[in-house]
């Protein structure tokens, strides 16, 4: 498993009653809508605004998702998902983001999301003020 | 219960797993996504293009929602849903829609969706266009 | 507007990009998931375990649902649900759940949620340690 | 890019508005449904009744999920699902899910989502029939 590093950022969440699905586990595709927005919080942590650097034409675009599941989740559960960027190549990102349940910190993700920086439809190698506050 | 009247729309739908939850019916929240998919498909079979007046500056917004539920839907099970539209005073338009399970067109729910139109943040009168296309 | 009870109970929410649909807000059917999760803390504030009643063959079942929108949620929003109930007849009862933005507290949503207590599928008085919990 | 056989099975959708986040495309999130959708429509078209089997005490989960993200879906597009499946080893299965745009064929999501048959909790190897079935 991939080391995190010194800037990972730990966000925290409870499971809602309406990500269940019928088996009364959470969705399998839930676990990315987590992921998504524990990426936006890791970008605020470290002072990275998309939104701004979208109106400067940049964008990130997630190219890949790879997710090992490890334990459902069940109703009421808290959870925290760690998240930490690593460069890969020029144009390439890595977002390591493992979830751990709480509090007893018990696998139930390990995840690997590797994004893409964009302008006008072309990948670029991103801004240097990107690649310094990611890494 | 209000009268459909000729510009009445179907929509057919199926329930797919990932809408259930954790009591293995369709999710409350769930029927307003299927009844915004089956008002744009009502507006689309109209001759009405919502993203064009947008561009105009016209724009559809919801003000009210009401949903009576009469019988939960299940994994696998069909339905359609009737939409049609009503003018409400000078700047509202009510769309009805229910929901039926198919093929014994059991009643699901019975919807009732109030939408005003605005013009830079302010309700308006809809554009003649609008207005003859509707009813 | 229902005047609200000593039980109130407050549920804190910060919007989740996810959440947001095309226009940039929050989607109209996203409520209504909001709604449900504070239905749920608010029933865990008053001590009452719908899934044990659920164990002993009493079911609360939504039936009716009345949503006012006053103002659209934005990307990163924080914002809190008041919750209380209030009986109707002998098998209903209204929660009445409003949203609003922090930390202005500039009204969102305005909300009727209207349950019955089922058992077996019949409509059924509800138990006397439910409604005495309730209200 | 793993090969199709002779079991493929094509399940087409439409994009709905609701699945479009704030860049006006289809969430990442929202594929897992659909692949989620288009597996269980695999699943009925070889016969294969996982509810039974749930009943018989044997669960498929899914272990690992990776996906390739090759160009976004837009409003209002339609596209469809291949699925197949393959074993590997004695206890796992990949089903292998891509995703097209309608009616160019342009790949839009290359798939592969890794099951785990299990009962009461343990991997086993599993049922001859769904052996059979699958491949």
């Amino acid at each position: 498993m991939a080391k995190e590093n010194p800037k990972t950022c730990e966000t925290e969440f409870s499971v809602r009653d309406y990500e269940l699905d019928s088996q009364g586990v959470v969705n399998n595709a839930t676990y990315q809508n987590y992921l998504e927005h524990a990426r936006h919080e890791f970008l605020k942590s470290i002072g990275l605004n998309f939104n701004e650097l979208h109106r400067k034409g940049t964008d990130a675009v997630v190219h890949k998702v790879e997710l090992e599941y490890k334990r459902a989740l069940l109703g009421d559960e808290k959870f925290v998902i760690q998240t930490w960027a690593e460069q890969q190549g020029n144009v390439r990102f890595i977002f390591h983001q493992n979830i751990y349940k709480l509090p007893d910190r018990e696998p139930v993700l390990i995840g690997k999301v590797t994004g893409v920086f964009m302008n006008n439809g072309r990948a670029i190698r991103p801004p240097k003020e990107v690649v310094d506050a990611l890494t």
